[in-house]
């Protein structure tokens, strides 16, 4: 699978047109939004012909793209299970088919999330040594954005696969941002005397041990995610979505006051006009369509799943995250990288072994 | 211990005046402030007589208090276990003494949570039934504010323990905020496949079916929190930590963007001028001391702990949240709805038996 490289001269995007809450319309308008600021791709567009050839005629700059006719969509509603083995017809099979053909380099939609999920691992199968795929989430910081990751593709995680989490988010990271080294942290809680669960000591051990290259900056907490404290956070599925989720609902909530306090009085609105163009940097910070874009990280494969009811502005995000990653090969690097740090976890358990049974034939 | 209804013609409350970050000036202060918003109560204030007595003379509305010496003070970095064995000549000892021996009504503290919860289990001891204590936080949301328990007395809860923590959390909402019922959800992720572990699931049906007094709305997501969907959210102290810290770290976050679009220009900065009633408004908002003061339930014993960092407006804070747990016994009210859940949970598991026998004796 070197589908970005062999065809670099060449961007083509599989979008999935049919799955997101609101139909087709805002995912034509999204690619055509990102095509207008600059992104060169040619797209296939997998879903109900009928609907997609007006869309796409009145939209600009989208002549070079083609429909995949496909009779059936994925519902919200669908098992994985039943997709998987009857989904063959739905445009969210037909996009990803399209990836693992090599007539596209990523595949992005904004469909069912478990559907989407299940259509990754069994078309495009893992990366050699990665047990599980993680969603990724970007995070504004103060410094910019950085990635959490797993928020929301398995409820649980063992310690090795917090290591492959930590692994696959450095690599992404540096693929997205440019970024040579960035640093890494596992998230946990504070209190001293309970410092987070068995198993994420032990990530913590094998992370700094076997991995040294990695800039592992050791454990973080939920509100140095915000801050940016570090460029990668590391956590399970169950703790990395609920931490997202509560966190936009907060920012939501001090939105929701901001725009109460401008509206407050006659005097307010008066000053807000004064204000008018931080207020808007501010709108664009808050909306959380400008960090739209979920990346699948551990298939063979781009898959960048959309929110749902993402509107263009999201779709255009999640549609140039998509693009951005599809010229970086950083699934050969996960594969490499894995393999050495098991290579080296096995040496340091032989030698922590042979320590001991020195230390029992001294006695 | 009856201690609140026995005394409740006069309020005390021991205060441990040394373990926080700052030492005993914004304690005594944040009890002046309380004091002059209209707090009527005593106060024992364990500490160092020298550093107080000045402290308190210089404060108006403390000449009822007391100063109780204290030779030392448990520190950040102590751990729980020696303090419990050593830690009889703190200020944290002493004041944790006063409620056992009820010679008050509640305590509060700045100081180590690890030892403050130590010393709360084995002086107070554990209401019967509860196998562990949780730490409340209060969070604000458009309706007003929602608790959310377990954020971090322990890093996992089994199900019957998540149980414990919604029949806790539902008796002190209805304390603190006058609500007849609650209503209460278990925090989880929201893809349809991956609803949770087993034993949120568990927990949520042993609540439905075992607890039928009790307003349980089934799960609730991250965002739900800020949204107020529930009075009461229950969750493990590990998820809850999380939560709530990565929430904190996202207003902050848009709370200096707020402050950013306002200072951006001179035209910024002289429309702001229009709207500081408003803006006003949304700092207190934003400030996390009015929200200060996370109760340890579970032991025999009102036990407020503050934050650490707290100024003079989190120690008041704090301090009126002792004051009004101070007077409400809904800790028999949770040993007995307990009692009763555990009583129905055994008899619906019985009839279930009796149910699969007379199927397979019918077979």
């Amino acid at each position: 699978m070197k589908n970005a490289a062999e065809c670099d001269t060449e961007l083509t995007l599989a979008i999935d047109a049919m799955g997101g809450d609101a139909g087709p319309e805002p995912v034509v308008g999204g690619v055509a939004l990102a095509v207008a600021k600059g992104l060169k791709a040619k797209f296939l567009f997998y879903g109900d012909e009928a609907q997609l050839r007006p869309l796409i005629a009145n939209a600009k700059g989208l002549d070079e793209s083609s429909i995949q006719h496909a009779d059936n969509v994925v519902a919200m509603t669908d098992k994985p299970s039943h997709v998987i083995r009857r989904g063959r017809d739905t445009s969210m099979w037909g996009a990803m088919t399209a990836v693992k053909e090599g007539k596209a380099q990523a595949v992005v939609s904004c469909g069912n999330t478990g559907a989407l999920m299940a259509l990754s691992r069994t078309q495009l199968r893992m990366i050699e040594g990665i047990d599980r795929p993680a969603v990724t989430a970007l995070w504004p910081t103060p410094r910019g954005r950085s990635v959490v990751l797993d928020v929301g593709a398995n409820v649980e995680a063992d310690e090795n696969q917090l290591v492959q989490f930590a692994i696959m988010g450095e690599a992404f990271y540096r693929a997205v941002a440019g970024v040579a080294k960035p640093t890494v942290g596992l998230l946990n809680v504070g209190a001293e005397d309970l410092k987070g669960h068995e198993l994420i000591r032990t990530a913590a051990r094998v992370l700094r041990e076997a991995d040294p290259d990695m800039a592992f900056m050791g454990f973080v907490e939920g509100d140095d995610i915000s801050k940016g404290t570090v460029d990668v956070v590391v956590t399970d599925g169950f703790t990395g979505n609920i931490a997202l989720k509560s966190a936009e609902g907060a920012a939501r909530l001090v939105g929701g006051w901001v725009r109460e306090a401008l509206r407050g009085t006659i005097n307010a609105k008066f000053g807000a006009l004064f204000m008018a163009p931080g207020l808007r940097k501010l709108k664009d910070r808050i909306d959380p369509s400008s960090n739209n874009g979920g990346v699948f990280l551990g298939v063979n494969g781009i898959v960048v799943k959309s929110h749902g009811g993402a509107d263009a502005r999201g779709v255009a995000s999640a549609v140039n995250m998509a693009a951005r990653l599809a010229g970086e090969n950083f699934r050969d690097e996960v594969a490499e990288t894995v393999k050495a740090v098991r290579r080296r976890r096995a040496s340091i358990a032989e030698a922590v072994e042979t320590e001991q049974e020195i230390k029992a034939a001294a006695v």
